[in-house]
């Protein structure tokens, strides 16, 4: 096998740049446990304002960062409502049930559409039945929908379902930066819309670690109980804040670099059917193999084979995500030998 | 108001008779934690033998039926696929997230119909993801489906579907009596559907108390301590379990004749546009005031003001229940009476 | 082996008497999920009454009681004090932290004694420390503690410190009729000193299924919900009520021939070297077995051989439980043929 | 308030010194939930080493890795054994329980000493009652024990018993560091003794943030999952794991400083009569002010007046820490004003 030419597996491999790693070199630090950390706390005020919320807390992950608002917005054993291929039922090995005893309820996923008057119907008013609706989430924009972005008009009338049954609505915004980009709304109009968010630094910003929870004054400081008890509580955490905060300062607005590259990656596969161009909005471009001649990990190794890495999701599906680390060559690479894998 | 006339709220109303009581009252008993109570012996192995499994176990209510059987499907914090209107994540008060800490997903509920092949689409194959499905439960018959039943070919469609995954299947059987009584299906065929069932003795049956957990010697045997756990070891249980002996022993046939009530309550309610009477296939008759000039909770006032109760599902949402206890004055009183509140 | 002549193992295998069965078999019944059956509302205000408290809830284990009580009276995570015996952290198989979160620290088990001073000192005033401790349990008469009986001023000093700290008090109280009728402590004293008890109706006083918590209207409300959950949610349970209704009634001053024959039972083994007499208050006989020529087991075997059955708790701890089905015949003969097992 | 002058709180309030920062800049990174950092790695292969284990995981903090061992080593409802000042059952919120569904038992906590004998006798052997105990925890040293050493000759001790048992021992070794350079007992002696033990690198060593669980292959293998479902999983953690290199490369001999400041700084306060300078082992002195004029606060505020910083962890004892960036000065102003305080 050839070294690697070009790594589409994630975003979240991406390599703190020099610069960034500067910032960490120099960054002023406390305990963060003892909440004293200034880096953390300049992050942890900038990410709540740009999203024009009260406050913030760091965390070591997105799926910590998950657990911690889905926790401040559902009592054990209420319920939670997203949809069926939605990170917080995917990619957190069962959290949601498993440490924070919330019960979920799925609509279908389709891309990243969600059908509003289909939500509203799941969503259980208390005192009809025994299982209170408590909050809805949705993934902005949705990794396993291809990187699709709910349209703003979408979400705000999901805030309006939400105010009229009381319903909390988080975001899973881990790649919200991206909708953010793609769609030219901004992250204080996405805030507005949600009672919590969650935002990662480390997926397409480059930041190395950490997410946070967006939220009002009270839910942060009940975050942080909540945090410790999971085992999020670092010390000098600061670290990693001052590459989070080089990364919120220098690296959203060239993620439209990466979203035209995805385009780019699915015009040259669209030709083998296993792409709809029109469908790619942000930097994630999903292979769907049930036609192709090879499956998901026949093609993920032949790619390999050519040096290109991808990522295997199912039996027939295979995703590439763009991010600032690829060079223009390992893109052209991709391009001219992907198509041929298929053909 | 007047004093009740006729009681729709739910089949779990039931009175023993005077038989059921002297079988109670005579019943040979022993220490079921011990192991020791010979009517439940009997109980055990008679349901057992229905179904065409090895084993059984006593449990005081059908939540804790079920929940036993998925801790014994599921792994803490895998993953359970059933309908977004199963009992399983409807009426068990989150359990199965609280207590057992299992992940569920949910494919859109309607009736009592399964889409096989969507649900095989949700089955996530070990390797893949990180939350693997362990099981899919379905509910036979379907309470919020209104009683309707599965056909037996998608049964057997998604046992195939089960077997190709290495997926556990469940049924939550609280009423498939009722479903052998409608589709002539015998007990075994539907017992060798399934890895386990929970069955209950006291909806539709007429017995006081009691669910069981069907399943294998080693499951049955694991079970004891889940139910253990749960609070539900009980002493001389034999006197519970002589009621269901006499209830299994007298009171399925009859179950027809609750059909039969419930399809003429359709019958007379179908003019008012609150119900199809073709969609009545057992003893639940759900009323859809959608366009009715009541809501559920003023529907269920007016009838409750003339001696009618009723269930209240949802905001426009009523639940009519027939079942032994009901007399025949009293349906009469119902089929009159209903119509007019809708007029 | 011989048929068993006497049967120590338990006092909860005890079968309801004819009267008992009388009893159950012309109960008044309704359907206790819609709290409207009547004769469990008879029996919950009945031991409310007798103790004091404005409510009881009926559950179908003593296991179920306690947990119940507990997530009344601890916050997920937060902490419950309890002896290192308690049948709380020993019998219950772990649902204390397993479906209650609840974290446990236990002093030594020493008998039934508490140590006041020593439970102060561990009580975590909120605020110094990250688990603050929400209850302090106690087991009244204690199992484990070979059916030892906590002094009334025992329980007044730990009432409080519990006072002083805010603290809840929780009795489990599964033998506190035995307690009551050894000291001559009136229940309504008993009830006085805690914020909940549970007390349970097979133990003792002849029963086959049942406890109840009792405490506050408020807690007890909220105690329906929980009882739900774990899965304890009965039909027509006043057929289980009215046998509790009977023991309440008819059992509880009969305890005293309990506790004279076990007495008896220990002076018979005293010069074995197994057991203290002065040490036997209720109805438990623990035979300390650290010196003897038998171990545990083996103890029990031999016993077994001459018709007599007993309860191995440990590798060298045998326990004998007198109770109302015991027959004088039987009792001679164990008197008679266990020393000779020692000798 | 002047403004601090020294620092007693904790010895996790260290920061990185340039040297550090340096190795942290110019560390080779990957992303680690991929398991490609080079440095991740490198630390983990380390410390594994150095306890003469097979692996080892690096983990966000010291209560997720206590977390991951303990679910490792007890199933779910299963039993913990801990001293009751344990940091599992008394920092964690909770999370032994509430996350982890163990079952905590407690001895009497007397410093960082361990009755081997009282520990044996609180094992239960399975089959002799329905939670058995499947690990013991001892904290090496001890925190809230006042930075005690437990002797090796007692782990000796634990271990045979442990073994005799069948039971998993592990060490909470955020501070073994300590006990190594306390007692010259090598790390691979300590790690020879225990199954599983988790180490801290920013508690004594100045690392920033992290802790290892160190194992079996087989251990370390599953505990992977349970800290990603814990949030955990962090991306290009090698930038920690630089510094932690450096840490334990360089500032472990160097706690022998730490340790004799903390002796003289418990001399300077002997004559006020809150500490007994002979029990100073390590970096911890607990002053106990029972008998003191001054409780916990009014202690803790009037020494923050004169610049001196101290962590109170009751109402009458107070914690000061030495650490290595205290100053010669500080330490010597410390030893100067304390005293007075309690004059």
């Amino acid at each position: 096998m050839a070294d690697p030419v070009v790594d589409f597996r994630s975003d979240t491999l991406t390599k703190p740049s020099p610069a960034m790693r500067e910032a960490m070199a120099s960054a002023l630090v406390g305990d963060d446990v003892f909440d004293e950390d200034p880096t953390i706390h300049e992050l942890q005020a900038e990410v709540a304002a740009l999203f024009g919320h009260e406050a913030a807390l760091f965390a070591p992950s997105g799926t910590m960062a998950n657990q911690i608002a889905l926790q401040l917005a559902v009592p054990r054993g209420d319920e939670l409502l997203c949809d069926a291929a939605a990170h917080i039922v995917s990619d957190e090995i069962g959290a949601a049930a498993a440490l924070s005893g919330i019960s979920t309820r799925t609509w279908p996923a389709v891309g990243a559409a969600v059908d509003v008057a289909a939500v509203e119907s799941m969503i259980r008013p208390e005192g009809f039945v025994a299982v209170p609706t408590r909050a809805v989430a949705v993934e902005q924009t949705h990794n396993r929908g291809g990187g699709g972005v709910i349209p703003l008009s979408t979400l705000q009338d999901l805030r309006s379902v939400a105010d009229r049954y009381g319903v909390h609505l988080h975001c899973d915004g881990a790649r919200i930066w991206h909708a953010h980009v793609a769609d030219g709304v901004s992250l204080a109009e996405y805030g507005a819309l949600f009672d919590t968010l969650s935002v990662c630094l480390s997926k397409g910003l480059g930041a190395p670690v950490g997410s946070l929870v967006v939220g009002s004054a009270s839910h942060i400081a009940a975050a942080r109980k909540l945090r410790k008890r999971l085992g999020g509580g670092m010390r000098q955490a600061g670290i990693l804040a001052a590459a989070g905060l080089y990364a919120l300062r220098n690296n959203i607005a060239r993620l439209a670099d990466d979203h035209a590259r995805a385009r780019r990656l699915a015009e040259a596969l669209a030709p083998a059917g296993v792409v709809d161009p029109a469908q790619i909005r942000t930097n994630i471009v999903p292979l769907d193999l049930t036609k192709a001649s090879l499956d998901g990990p026949a093609f993920a190794a032949a790619a390999r084979e050519r040096g290109i890495l991808t990522s295997v999701l199912g039996p027939r599906l295979v995703r590439l995500v763009t991010h600032l680390d690829q060079t223009g060559e390992g893109i052209a690479h991709a391009e001219a030998v992907l198509p041929t894998l298929l053909a």
